[in-house]
């Protein structure tokens, strides 16, 4: 269990705007996230074009994979995604044949937690190979003002039981954090908080801040 | 329940080799989709000038929502879709979202039935205003092996009897059509088997003759 990381996700829908938050913020996170807005507004160039930006920096292609998953795979990680997501919704065999382009890649898939699962299902993708997963509180959901509760932070607790490292998502502010200190948290991804160009870099050290505070002793 | 119709999807990569399968199948099909390949590849561009090249078209933004639904449903909407798809592990409050803003564009929104979900769960979507389902064998469970079975055919006729019209896909052939008789069948949607440029418009007949023996007599 290494310090969480801090991720930033783009949600745009212009591809110069997502690349111009980008390069104000990429010193400031650890992760850039080519979101799904984005993704299915500007194509696989959105990837691409981070990439292009941003060599040395972990890219995530957040396709939300549910069929199809070797060749959503291979696209997305010949554009340069070092990671990309699939829904937990998906087959078995979705994830299988994403993971195997994943890993001809060097690359890796995270899981997208929405709706009906169970620990069941992630013990099948433990042994599938799959070590990280994607928690949320969904836009929507938050939207309609659902908050983080104690079955949500026992369902990542189990989660991490189980040898999933976990991204943590939904609204996360830097006061959030120290309810997930139980959790084995591989990053906290946030997105509209670190977009405003005039707060997004002040906020992202408050988030490095926080982290440090709270698991700086690893 | 009208005669089933027949959907071609689009999982290109390359946007003029979908618009020229779209050109030359268009007067031989109901219904054309923007595959999640192709918007995820080709951006909403894909949906735009899908639009474009045909005004009068029933349009499918296959995009399989899991967040964000107005968000997206806004985009695929002003591009010109009719109608978008939301997976079925997205929260209620996206597909309440999603279907507020289909319907500003008299558009309508289609569940995409993947992984675990319940009737009860139907019966929600039904209480939301839903009326539309995608059933799939998804191409990764259909590449494993996975046949139609007397469960998914249980399944979709307990939907049909909720009252969902339903949309069915994977790799479906002319000679599978007869075993859906007892479902209130909105669209066959078939892809590769249409996208060959030497055999999409024979297959096409063949598939509307199939529907015309099957349910010519509605």
């Amino acid at each position: 269990m290494s310090l969480p990381l801090l991720q930033l996700a783009l949600d745009h829908t212009d591809l110069d705007a997502a690349l111009r938050t980008a390069q104000q913020l990429h010193p400031h996170v650890d992760i850039i996230e080519a979101g799904t807005l984005l993704c299915l507004s500007c194509g696989v160039d959105a990837v691409r074009r981070l990439r292009q930006q941003h060599p040395e920096k972990t890219l995530v292609a957040d396709y939300k994979v549910a069929d199809a998953g070797g060749t959503l795979a291979d696209m997305a990680f010949r554009a340069g995604a070092s990671w990309m997501t699939v829904i937990c919704a998906a087959p078995l065999a979705t994830f299988a044949s994403a993971l195997e382009v994943a890993q001809q890649h060097q690359g890796d898939i995270q899981i997208e937690l929405f709706g009906n699962w169970t620990l069941d299902d992630a013990r099948k993708w433990r042994q599938l190979g799959l070590k990280q997963a994607i928690y949320h509180r969904g836009r929507d959901a938050q939207a309609s003002g659902q908050q983080w509760t104690q079955h949500d932070l026992d369902t990542m607790k189990a989660l991490s039981d189980l040898g999933f490292a976990l991204s943590i998502t939904g609204g996360i502010i830097p006061e959030d954090l120290s309810q997930f200190k139980e959790v084995d948290v591989k990053a906290f991804i946030a997105g509209r908080a670190l977009s405003d160009p005039a707060s997004g870099i002040p906020r992202a050290a408050a988030f490095h801040q926080a982290i440090a505070s709270i698991w700086g002793t690893l």
